[in-house]
Formats: structure tokens, C-alpha cells, sequence
């Protein structure tokens, strides 16, 4: 039910998906009335769908809120995944919601307090960014938590033993940042990561670092930054009229891959990291093909085991067996 | 003393923009034993130098000391405007120890407690969007300030009425943004402007309105994301060898345009706005042609009296002779 679009575009999406790949199951969570008529003649071992009446829009709030909602179709998502019937939880709606039903119905990694979405920029493929938009309000040793967490699934995912850590401020200088940054990079020194200090915007998308660190307030700014940029940018290059026929198809080719080089749905791996279990968040303006490739990434992401192995690393180097299930 | 390569791409700048004007004069604030030798054979009518010691580096965080340091160029700088010798400042120093000069040596404007730096991408000339880096720690009222200070500045040089003012935030719903951000919208709610709001990073370079809010570190990171996005596609744009010689060329002006579009020093306006007089930072970055063009807009907003225009608008409005001189 999520995203500018619902239902339409993420129920083609999910039948394009189960189109591709005949192993491949979706369960669409949402209002039956709305749903069902768009699944006309689709087999049923394909696609199921559960019921939930409930829709939490992107003009909630407090999204924290989902545990009141217990029809909410982002909160059912997540619980299927809790309760096994699914492997993977993907939604495009509100990314507060998302999380917080992540964390009611799967609950945190031991020691996580908040859950962190991370992700890389297509121009910087092995460059994991994050928070992109989950904890507008991180405190320092939030911020510590990220890196750490980052951290670990840089290395499971690359296999790179000692992944590189920066923290996004207003420049390179110690000096720079707040006082909140400062006492994160403060935390950060003492620990026993490969942190290399502040960096800047331009690091983000360069590809220089393994790990970038920031609020989600701040990161969810500098992606739609990025965005908003590109987009402009491609408008430049669609607008120009080429001398040849080819030559303006090169300049649009060259639109699409400004557009692309933004668009973090098309990046390797956007992913709520510190819960326990796989859910991919999407991006709102999601189309079919957007959706289509995000289930994509979840089947991919529950066939190499990421966050069964992110789990056993953390629950390795940050133990016990304590399991903190909180609201937000 | 300021930006990169100092004294030297300093010196020349004003060398040029010297050589263009015979009425202008410049003076040049630094070390007298290292501008000297770049000097020679300059006519003395063009050109003059006031010796200052003392220099405040990039790395200075708490810039804001220059009480404490009389001798630093960037405080004489402002001091030479504040006693008459000079029309207006140009620094591409510390934009921290500028700043702090700037209400040091001149004053704030009646009843402004913050000065706020604001500009205009080139790709959205017409939207004033700050602030750019002077507060990183401004409150919901500086926000309130930040905006009367912005909307009178833009009435002030584009005529129009009633500026449309909006707060930058991860998103335009009311319930976005942080509760600094929130507490800002409420009291721009109450203001006597035209707000609109919250907007997002796109509205920034799209032009669409003509007052964009926001905190100095938030402004800096925005600010140098599309200057880092920029960048990234100019190398793109450079990188592709074209079909014919002509091809080539042209896609080496896309490459060109597309740093111009994100380039405040091209832009029609960067000011410091709420201090008694006119002081023009520019980037750290800034090449000798950047500098001829600060120095040539300083000249120009002397010509129209833009910051006289401002302080009559401003004290007719906000009233009180009154005159708070304080630092930081």
C-alpha cells in the first residue's frame, strides 16, 4: 500500500517479478477490495495476499506509532517475516513506518538500539552511506552504533577485513562538525575501527571510503541533494537537441545515466541494518520495474544469507544473548 | 591571506580586476614581506597594502576569537570598511573569522543577534538560499531571523513584494523536518511573510521559490553536495571522447556549464546579510579570476548601495537605533 502509486505499481511490480522466476513467491500485503481486482487471472501460487485494512500514509508522523496499528499493512509485512511465512520484508512507503514495524515484529540485534538504512550510490558502488533517513535525532553513540553496525556488513558483504570509516561533516578539520560530531568522532577514535575522521559530500559519492556515517536527518538530505541535482542535470542533457539523430540518442543515453548514477534503487544494496531480518526499504517514487528489481534484491539478499551472517558477526564481537525489543 | 593559495592567487585577482577598472582601488590586508614581492611594478594609485601580521587558518575552529587576535588580516579587512578607508570586504578566508570580523568591526543591523551568509546557485538565480555555513548551531529564532533578514534582502534587490519564503527539511509535509525545524515553521507561520512552508533539497536549484531557509551547517553540507555531484558529472562529461573534434568540443562546454551551474562564486549574489556594511566571502577554492569577480560584485553592490538599501528597509521595519555589536 505504499509509495506515490498503491497499489498499482507494486502489485505490477511483484507480477512482473514472479513473471522472471517461477521459484519465486510474493505475498502482497494490503486492502483486499483494492488489491484483488489487479491479481485478475494471476496463478495463485505465485502471488497470495493477506488482508490488512489499515494504511499508515507518508503524512504520519509518529510512523513510530505502528504498534496502536496492529492492521497496518507495513506492520503485517514484517510479522509474516517474524513468524516465518516469509524470507524477506520489501516496502516503499513511509521509511519511518517501515522501520518501526521492523523493529516491533523482528526486534534489534543484541546491544543495536536503533536500526540503521544504509545504502550506496550507484557512482560509488562499495561505499555504504547511511543513516539515510531513519533516526532524524541520532546522538553520538547512536552514530557510533551505525558505524559499527555499517562496518560489520561492509565486511560480510566484500569480505574486506578492516573496512575504512569516516563520518560526514562540514570539512576534513577536527575542528569542524558539530558538538555532537565531534563527540562522535571522539567515540569513534576509541573504538576499534579503522576510522579516518571527518569527510566531506564529495567522499559520499567517490567512492574514497568503505563506510560514511551520518544522522538520518543529514543523510536523507544529502540523497535528495544528489537526487534533485541530477535530475536537473539530466533535464540539461534531455533538452539539448544533438546535430545528428545519433548524436542527441547520446545525449539522452547520457540523461538516463545521470539519472542512474543518483538512484539509489538501482544501487547494490539499500537495507535496514541492526533488526533481525531482511527488509528493503524503496524509494516512494518507485515504478514497476523499481519494485520488481527491490524484490529482486530481497530473494538475492535471503539466498547469500546477509543478515543471518551480519548477525552471527555481531552477535560474535558484541555477544550475549540479550534481545532488546523496543519501539523506535 | 585567505583561500588556498594565498597570497598569490589573491594578489593576482586584484591585479586583474585593477587592470579592468581604472577608478578602483584595492587594498590589500595581509603580510607585508610576502604580498610585497608579488607587487612589483604596480602602479601605487591601483593598488595599496596594510600590513597585518597575524593570519586565521582554515583549521581555526574557534574563529570566532578574532577579538583576541587584532593583528589578523581578515579583522583589519573589516575594520577598513568600518572606519571608512574602505566600501566594501572581500575574504576567501575562514568564512568563520570573516563573519566574526564582520559584526566585530561593523555591527549588527538593530535587533539581528546572528549575520547569515546567503547566495544564489546559477541554475536558480533569483531563489537567495542561506544560510551557507556561518551558523551551525542556529536555533528556531535564528531561523525567524535568518528569513526576515533574506525576504527584505530579496525585496531589496528584485523589487517584488512579498518574497516566498520556505524551510528546507527532509520532506514537505508539517510533520517533517526536526523539532528546531518545527518550532521555525510555527513561528514563520505567525510572521508577517509569505511562508510557505517546508521544501526539500530539489527547490533549492529548481527556482521555484525566492527564499530558501535553513541552518549554516545543513546550507554548507547542501551546498557542497551539489558542488561534489557537479564535479562528478563535469569529469563524466570531460571523460567521453566524441564521435568528431566538434563533438568533443562541445561536450567538454556541457562538462563546463555543468560546474558553472553549481558554482555560488558565479552566482549573483554571496553576502553576508544583518552586519553594518558590505563583506563578500568567497570560496576557499577561488582561482585568480574568482577573486577579480568577488572584487567586481563587491563594486557593483557598492554602485547600487545594496546594503544600504537593506538597513534603511530593515531599521523602518524592525526600528530602534539600537545597535547590539556583539560577538559571534
Amino acid at each position: 500500500m505504499g509509495g506515490d502509486e498503491a497499489p498499482r505499481v507494486v502489485v505490477q511490480g511483484a507480477l512482473a517479478a514472479v513473471a522472471e522466476d517461477p521459484h519465486l513467491h510474493v505475498i502482497l500485503v494490503g486492502r483486499r477490495e483494492q488489491v484483488e481486482p489487479l491479481l485478475d487471472g494471476t496463478p495463485r501460487e505465485a502471488l497470495s495476499l493477506v488482508d490488512a485494512s489499515d494504511v499508515v500514509g507518508e503524512e504520519a508522523r509518529p510512523a513510530m506509532r505502528v504498534r496502536e496499528r496492529p492492521d497496518a499493512s507495513v506492520l503485517r509485512t514484517a510479522q509474516l517475516v517474524a513468524e516465518g511465512h516469509a524470507d524477506a520484508a520489501v516496502s516503499v512507503g513511509n521509511t519511518g513506518a517501515v522501520l518501526a514495524s521492523a523493529v516491533l515484529a523482528l526486534g534489534l540485534l543484541p546491544g543495536v538500539h536503533r536500526p540503521v538504512v544504509a545504502g550506496e550510490f550507484p557512482s560509488a558502488p562499495g561505499t555504504l552511506f547511511g543513516d539515510l533517513g531513519a533516526n532524524s535525532d541520532a546522538s553520538a553513540r547512536h552514530l557510533l552504533e551505525f558505524a559499527r553496525l555499517a562496518a560489520m556488513w561492509h565486511s560480510v558483504r566484500y569480505g574486506g577485513a578492516d573496512p575504512s570509516v569516516v563520518l560526514l561533516s562540514n570539512g576534513r578539520e577536527p575542528g569542524k562538525g558539530t558538538p555532537r560530531t565531534r563527540e562522535a568522532a571522539r567515540l569513534l577514535d576509541l573504538e576499534a575501527l579503522n576510522f579516518q575522521g571527518y569527510c566531506e559530500p564529495a567522499d559520499v559519492v567517490s567512492g574514497r571510503y568503505d563506510v560514511v556515517i551520518t544522522d538520518g536527518y543529514l543523510g536523507n538530505l544529502v540523497l535528495k541533494t544528489v537526487e534533485a541535482v541530477s535530475a536537473r542535470y539530466a533535464e540539461m542533457l534531455f533538452g539539448i537537441a544533438g546535430q545528428t539523430e545519433e548524436d542527441t540518442a547520446r545525449l539522452q543515453r547520457l540523461g538516463h545515466e545521470t539519472h542512474r548514477l543518483s538512484d539509489f534503487t538501482r544501487g547494490p544494496a539499500v537495507t535496514v541494518l541492526g533488526v533481525n531480518g531482511p527488509v528493503l526499504p524503496g524509494h516512494g517514487r518507485a515504478q514497476a520495474d523499481d519494485i520488481a528489481r527491490l524484490i529482486n534484491r530481497a530473494k538475492t539478499a535471503v539466498v547469500n544469507d546477509d543478515c543471518g551472517q551480519l548477525r552471527r558477526a555481531w552477535s560474535a564481537t558484541h555477544g550475549g544473548a540479550v534481545e532488546n525489543r523496543r519501539e523506535g
